[in-house]
This record gives structure tokens, C-alpha cells and sequence, in this order.
């Protein structure tokens, strides 16, 4: 009954990826300046012609890995637009400041003018994963070289010196292990190495660092996944080190799991979903009116983020993810009940998830789900997130 | 009738007060390092102990008022409390970023370390706040220079060049006029220059120069007023150019009246009334289930930011004030009747509201509910804000 049941929640994300992409093909190209509109109503209509760097780069990410994965998108259309978008990026991404050549923009105009730098690598990191997405499929080795070079840089401000990305030393502000970047990073290694051997050895050791880092964040005795620890992964005071966001615990469990079954690794295994899976899904789930929370508290006093009650759409799109490829690779009947608890919440809700993303990157995650329907682990990589992610992320 | 219950809101008010006053009085002091603790629990307990310098410098500014203007907290201990908050603040609060000695930190350590600086010009606002306030209390005369030091420099990064609050020059971030930045000067003004001639004198222009920014932001035919207008007060494109913030164009409605009143221009006092009391409580309350929403569009499509549809306590109090100030100056029956309908939903939404905020601040606004009940104009200075600003902002 339980397979009968998936087979149908695949025919439904088949049916909306097919919607969901015909959307983006129809109404976000700019065919006058390149890149694509990323702030469209559902009507089609723009309503900001801002161009955010992260959904550019996930848009190209997307397209192309729909055009290498997914038959029915082995679309000519699809593959222009994906070039496209990768030449926008490539003209206009980089701003260049501090003397540092690769660092990008957060947001640029309809015209590729910088409007905003995060002190952040996030930006960055789209960026290479368009890249190295689409040398894949045009067989372009510059651009998969432009991914490399970018991805040094990155691991340079992440483990030798971040002063390039231009935040000021300040003497109260403690170096913290925030989850985001070795969670961005080991899904970098597991992006670039994917098929090319070469690549995979030379970020093998970066990839064990991303789990050891990734696993600091196991706190309490095993009992809290904490979004943020310090350098040597204790727990930091205040808010800021009791702070719990499920949507990425989770969205580090499934990188993890990923890891685990590239390595045969039955430990990792069971770590990620132990830790990562089933512990943030049992504190971030409302018992009360379901779905998952933004931000907690771990010893429940109110977040101070204003929207730390709020049940987004991307959270529950990693617990699906999560949980779908626990159960794949163990056939836990319960872990396969909790993607069915999990899916059931988000699609009858699916009305105000909608509304609060921007429909863009749901695509992204609709491949991954789609192709974890077939307990395939080829085709995971990434989901998109809300556009408007704070600023200082 | 109406006087009558105008009478219980301010006994109601009064009573809320003293307990307010008395929760900071006894848990926020911190003895060893000086300073407030800004994040106390509903139990007095400190759950982060980080220091922020808004609510420092509002809390510096609240026991002086209090002290200054209120019989019952002529007391000593508020005394010796605001000046200890001030000298923590004159110690740690300017953190000499880019080789000026003016940028304020926005948040601290406990023991006074720099932990963020904010690329704006608040936390230095809420600094000159302080120690104009507790200048008038002390009489000490090198506290009031300290301050209008700070805002010659102030007045430096908002009128000659930014430069040096370190935001970088990107070629698609287009001059804006916020109006958070004339407001606050307004507010400023007026602090500094109250009955203070030769202060009033030295400002004059200043604030002549705020009202003129901010009425800018009356757009579309007199409709709406919009939070981001361009340098030359034309309307913006996209999100930016369409938000709306219903708490701020409240909040400047009450500085502009006051300006009205303080400068008897009946034609301002109009304006203030009709597009930045009226208009804004129009358009921003929720007719379905009351109370002011954070942001809008004036368009009517969805904010990007998250927090958008939340009430917050903030722009109820700013409501609050408004209506009683507008009331008291034009005795109009209509405001009055607004005026209680924000109160009901304000007090009948207590619980969360309080929840909401962070309480040092809540006083800061008590006292000008207060006052104002008094139908005086003396005592309205500030409200306070939540904690969680963001970071940008």
C-alpha cells in the first residue's frame, strides 16, 4: 500500500514540475537583458525586476540539470535558456570590491549593475553551482574551470582568511561554526566531484572536514542539532547559540546522507538520521497545528527572529527530501510515515507554501523529489530557498 | 463621556507604568559591568546577555524623561541608574570603524566589546538621545557637547557623505531617501533643541530640511505614502519603491505635528493629519481582524518581507500617539473615536503584543501615552522598538 501510495505522490510532483517549469520558461527570460526575472505573480506578471544572484544561479543550476536528467526536459529551449543565464552571470555577477575579483553581487538591476554584496559566501556559491551544472552539459572546460577557481576562493575565506569578504574584526564578535557554510560546502564537493574523479579526490579532504564540521552542531548529548557553535564547536551563550532551525538541520541531513552512501559509511548513516533527520523533525514539528517551525529556541524561550513561527515552504521540502532518502536507504517504515505526514501537511497547505515562495526554485526541488521517487540518489542536489533571506545570512 | 474614558486610559496607562519601571528597575541593571540587560524574560531572567545600543541609549533616555518630567520618578535610584547606563554607553558605544571616532556600535558584549556595526546612522541617533536627555538632568555641559557632536556628524553622513558609515558605492544601488533618516533627525531636532534656544536656533534649518524629506514621501496624487522615495522624491521602482510601513508614517505624523505646533503652521498641521495619520491607519489596518499590519505594497501584491502581515506592538503605540496628538491639537471627534479603537485592540491584544516586545521599551512609550492624556505637548519624545530590527535596516 505504502509503494502504491509514493507511486502516487510521484505522479502528483511529476505533474506540478511540469507546470511549475513551463511557468518559468514562459514568463522569467528577459529577453532584453539576459538573465532571468525572478519576482513574477502568478499571473506572469513581474513585479520587481531585481535580479537576486542565488536565483539566478539556481535557475541555471535547475535547467540544467533537468536537460542532463529528466528525458522530457532534453529540450533545446532549456538548454538555451540555461546558456543564457550562465552568460548573464558570468558578465555580471562579479563586483569585484576589495580588490578581490570573485566576489559577487547579492542583487543586481534588470541590467546587471550591482545593487547589493552580502559579507557572505552564499552568493558565490550559486555561482559555482551554475557553472559546474552547466559544463556538464555543454561540455564547456572553461566554465567548469571557472567553477574550480571560484571554489578556491571560497574554501580560502571559509579556512584560511575571511577578511576578503569584508567584514570588519571586531573584538566582541566570536568566531562561530554557523551550520549554512559547511552544509553549503559539502554540497559544493558532492556537486563538483559528482562523475569526475579528478575532482573528487581533490576535494575528498574538504569533504570529511564539512562532516566533522557538520557534526559539531550535535549538541546536549546528542539531544539538539544547534545552528550555531564556535570554532572548536562548544556551545556559544545567548540566543545566538541556542538557536535551532530544522530546515537546515535537515537540509545538512540529507547532504550527510548523500556522504554516507558515497563512503559505505553505516555510522555517518545512522548519525544523519538520528540526528539530523528524526531529532529535528521531532522539535521543529508543530504538535499542535503541524508543519515545521522557522527558528527555535532550544530551551523554548521565543526566538527573537519576528518570524520564527512561520511554516515555510523550503523546510518542508528538505524534511521530504530527508526523509524520502532515509527511507531508501534503511526501508524504515517509519521514516517513509513521516514523508507521508510531511506531505500530506505541505500539499494540503500548498495554497499559502506557494504564496510565500517565489516559484522559481520550487522546480529545483520538485527534481529532487521527483527522481527520489525512483530511489535514485543520482539526482539530488539542490533546493531553492525564499528570496528574501536576510540580508546578513 | 469620551473625557471620562479618555480618564481610564490614562489611569490604565499610568498603573501599566509603574510596573513597567519598577520589572527594568529590578532586573536589567547590570551591577558588574554596567549597562541594561535588554532580553529578560517575563520571570526577570536574563536569557542573552548582548547589549544592544538602541535600547541603551532609549533606556538612558526613559529614566531621565522619567526623571525630568514625571513627580513620581524624581527618585534617586532612576537617577544614579541613568547615569551609570550613560557612562557605560560614553565608554563602549563608539567602536572608531574607518578611522572615525563617531560609529557606534549596534550591539555589544557585556562587558562592552563590539560585536556589530550597522551601516546607518541609528545606533548613533539613539546615543545623542541619551545624552542629551541626561545632560538635562546632570546639567553637564560636556554630555550635551558629546551630543551634538554626534549629530554634527550625523548630519555630516546624511547631507554631505556617507562615505564613512563603510557601505561600499555600487553602481545599481540608486540614492534613496528613507524615511527613516529625516524622521529620526526630526526627532532629534526636537530633543536637542528643547528649550534650549540657541540649540533651536543652530537646528532650525535641519528640521525645516527634515519636513521638506519627509512629506516627499506623500506620493501618488496625495494617496499614499511610500517608505523609499528617490533623492528628488519621485517614486522608486519595485518592491522598494511600493512598500509601505504603516507604523513609520504614523510614527513621522506625530513628529510633523509637533513641528506644526511648535511653529504654528496650521497647513502642516493639516498635512501631518490627513496623509501621515489618517491615510497611513486607512491603509494599514486590517478590517478583517484588526490591528496595523508591518509592511504593505501599495499595489496590493505580497511584501517580500516575511514579516509583513504580522502586529507588532510598535506601530500600535506610534498609532496611539498619533491620534491623541492629533486629537488634542484639533479636539476632532473622529480621531479621538480612532484613537480608542487602536487602544481597545491594543490592550485586548496585550499578551502577544507584550510577548512581542522587549519591555524596556514599552515604558519609554507609556510615558508619552501618559502626558499626552494630559493633552500636553512637552513630554512626547520617543517610542521604543523591538529588538530585532533588521540588520540592514
Amino acid at each position: 500500500m505504502s509503494v502504491g501510495k509514493l507511486e502516487e505522490c510521484r505522479e502528483h510532483i511529476r505533474a506540478q514540475l511540469d507546470a511549475v517549469v513551463e511557468f518559468w520558461l514562459k514568463y522569467s527570460h528577459d529577453t532584453v537583458y539576459g538573465g532571468f526575472f525572478t519576482c513574477i505573480g502568478r499571473d506572469g506578471n513581474v513585479y520587481d525586476e531585481l535580479k537576486y544572484v542565488w536565483l539566478q544561479g539556481r535557475q541555471v543550476w535547475m535547467y540544467c540539470r533537468l536537460y542532463r536528467s529528466v528525458d522530457r526536459f532534453r529540450r533545446p529551449d532549456i538548454l538555451e535558456a540555461a546558456k543564457a543565464g550562465g552568460e548573464f552571470l558570468r558578465k555580471f555577477a562579479r563586483v569585484s570590491t576589495n580588490g578581490n575579483k570573485w566576489k559577487c553581487a547579492f542583487c543586481l538591476t534588470r541590467d546587471g549593475k550591482a545593487v547589493k554584496v552580502q559579507r557572505t559566501i552564499f552568493s558565490e556559491c550559486f555561482y559555482i553551482m551554475a557553472m559546474d551544472e552547466l559544463s556538464r552539459v555543454t561540455g564547456d572546460k572553461e566554465m567548469q574551470l571557472d567553477a574550480e577557481q571560484m571554489m578556491e576562493q571560497l574554501i580560502y575565506w571559509v579556512r584560511e582568511d575571511a577578511s576578503g569578504l569584508g567584514r570588519p574584526q571586531l573584538p566582541g564578535d566570536v568566531p562561530t561554526n554557523s551550520m549554512a557554510v559547511p552544509m553549503m560546502l559539502l554540497c559544493l564537493v558532492q556537486q563538483l566531484s559528482e562523475g569526475r574523479p579528478e575532482a573528487g579526490k581533490k576535494y575528498a579532504e574538504l569533504g570529511s572536514w564539512c562532516v566533522t564540521e557538520i557534526q559539531q552542531h550535535i549538541q546536549r548529548d546528542g539531544t539538539a542539532i544547534l545552528e550555531n557553535v564556535s570554532a572548536t564547536g562548544a556551545e556559544l551563550p545567548g540566543c545566538l547559540g541556542r538557536l535551532q532551525n530544522p530546515g537546515h538541520a535537515l537540509e545538512a541531513g540529507w547532504f550527510l546522507l548523500r556522504y554516507a552512501a558515497d563512503n559505505n559509511n553505516k555510522e555517518l548513516q545512522r548519525t544523519a538520521i538520528e540526528k539530523f533527520v528524526e531529532l529535528p523533525f521531532e522539535s521543529g514539528w508543530d504538535k499542535a497545528h503541524g508543519g515545521l517551525f522557522y527558528f527555535l529556541d532550544v530551551d523554548g524561550h521565543c526566538p527573537t527572529q519576528l518570524e520564527w513561527s512561520m511554516k515555510l515552504w523550503w523546510p518542508h521540502s528538505e524534511a521530504l527530501v530527508a526523509f524520502l532518502m532515509a527511507y531508501s536507504q534503511t526501508r524504515s517504515r517509519e521514516l517513509l510515515e513521516n514523508f507521508f505526514r510531511v506531505y500530506e501537511y505541505t500539499f494540503s497547505h500548498a495554497s499559502s507554501m506557494y504564496l510565500a515562495a517565489f516559484t522559481c526554485v520550487r522546480a529545483s526541488w520538485m527534481i529532487c523529489w521527483e527522481n527520489m521517487a525512483e530511489y535514485s540518489d543520482i539526482s539530488v542536489q539542490r533546493k531553492g530557498t525564499h528570496l528574501t533571506c536576510s540580508p546578513e545570512f
